[in-house]
């Protein structure tokens, strides 16, 4: 398997990117190209000793960066690591791409060199989130910010696709976030895509109030960009500041220090369930190719897992199953 | 001061509305007026002693469900305890009215008639909502799904008038919730609220990613009915599911059970301090009168703090200072 890896993506690129790389040659069967920088790229990788034949590298002079326009970068930009790392995907007989970088020139990016799955009009960011016991795909959670109710309609084939094939869940059920239970409830582009999907969707369920999205009652979740974009900053927002609270207060008090420390595998346990960087990446679905958005404050472990989530989506064949599902 | 309270709504009526009614009276100098089925409320008011003169009853025989339609309710449930609490308002020389009960019929029943302050076109809901340091104003969280950007622009002159003169802030600042920090982000409808507030707001700083939302970064942060609900909705399921899975991850270790008790106090700490019912009611701004929209599940505490919190509107003459601020 060869996975394609934009160097340059994210906060902490190169150096976060390249450690979780080096990382993944060592633990999984896979063929990794690092596109960026030559010479910055191969500063990084002298640090550490790794199967040398797993990872090579491509040149990409320019970087993007996490403010520039999406448009300009598609116009302007042609020698970006985003951009040569699409066209590698698409011209070379890669499997995969993936990048931490800016969302919107991913999505553009993609979406411009890859086209679209014949049947989807817009691609969408599917997160896989933890649920009591299981998995949902949350989507879309960034990728489009003001959809039409068909849209929607179309991310949850394709959630739906995605949970069967690389989740393995039989007949997924699709919920449609909404601020009521209720028909009805909602703005008017919410009582649209409630009656569409109501006409249309397979496993459609209803609406799931924000305060189910993480208790399993769809496995497969859909909501505008703007709202699932919403929903997972305002959890990372709650995992930190509930880290941050929680170490200030034990502070103050010393039994309730020692008490932390003897809860620390318990919370340690559940951390791990709820985090970002277990899972380590996002899948673009729509486009005609296997992309892959990571975090943009990705460490090293979220770059690992991201290459995993790759493979089980080569794995499993996830284009030509979306393309057989969509079209039919 | 003469309050009125509606005894009938939420999901715990007339039994919790009523204790927390009773501990209010023995507490604050004020005088309640319950609405509601008159029997029933009666039958409640005699398991608790109080000073008498302090509670009276308004019979009011129907009851608005959490399913009634909004515009149902003003035009065929007249007699119920909802539309005749806030009638009592605008009338009978009360001085606010609390209500647990169905949103969209509190709503519209309060617009109808009490009538908007002038300048404002729609009503929204402010919660004051903890901070690492004080509180903000979110507003709106629940009363206009679909607003214009004019009405954002509205939102953000009543939470500055509410913090100043309600919560002593000098001179409040205001974000507006969007997906990313910079002008430009968002969907098309943020981008013309953006615009707006740009030329407009005073004290606008610009956009609130969703995790800064309870750091401190703006008094008042400005958003869609639809929006504000989900934050408020996941943020309620968050220390819900928190609280759980703590609770039952503890439970396979007894280690980790007794730091959990060594660490209670702090937790209790934590968890009084982002609970809803501290505050106990959000106030439903834009009415010609003070309104105060209390949590459908509200405890007995939740209840007292709303009463509470109505005094307070009431105290610095939030209706008289907002009318002044609207129209010059």
């Amino acid at each position: 398997m060869r996975i394609v890896v934009d160097a340059m993506g994210g906060d902490y690129a190169p150096a976060n990117v390249i450690a979780g790389v080096v990382d993944a040659v060592k633990e999984l069967s896979v063929n990794i190209t690092l596109v960026g920088q030559e010479d910055l790229v191969k500063a990084h990788l002298k640090k550490y000793s790794f199967p040398k034949e797993q990872i090579n590298i491509v040149h990409a002079p320019e970087v993007v960066g996490m403010d520039d326009n999406p448009i300009d970068v598609i116009r302007r930009k042609r020698d970006c690591s985003m951009v040569v790392g699409v066209n590698l995907l698409k011209e070379s007989g890669y499997d995969a791409f993936i990048s931490a970088g800016n969302t919107g020139a991913l999505v553009a990016s993609a979406t411009f060199y890859l086209r679209m799955i014949e049947g989807i009009d817009r691609p969408g960011i599917g997160l896989v989130i933890p649920q009591i016991n299981g998995y949902a795909c949350l989507i879309d959670v960034g990728a489009n910010a003001d959809p039409k109710p068909e849209h929607i309609y179309q991310y949850g084939h394709m959630a739906r696709v995605y949970m069967q094939s690389v989740m393995g869940v039989k007949e997924p059920t699709v919920g449609l976030v909404n601020i009521g239970e209720e028909e009805g409830k909602g703005s008017g582009f919410d009582k649209q895509t409630y009656q569409l999907l109501q006409e249309k969707m397979p496993g459609f369920i209803g609406n799931i109030e924000p305060n189910k999205i993480f208790t399993g009652k769809a496995d497969c979740i859909v909501c505008s960009g703007f709202v699932g974009n919403v929903i997972i900053k305002l959890t990372e927002g709650f995992m930190e500041s509930a880290g941050a609270v929680l170490k200030r207060e034990i502070k103050k008090n010393p039994v309730a220090m020692l008490g932390a420390l003897m809860m620390m595998g318990t919370l340690k346990g559940i951390k791990k369930n709820v985090d970002y960087s277990e899972y380590g990446g996002a899948p673009l679905l729509g486009v005609n190719g296997i992309v892959m958005k990571s975090h943009g404050r990705s460490s090293p472990k979220a770059i690992k897992n991201a290459i995993r989530a790759a493979m089980r989506e080569v794995e499993h064949k996830i284009i030509e199953k979306m393309q057989a599902a969509i079209i039919s």
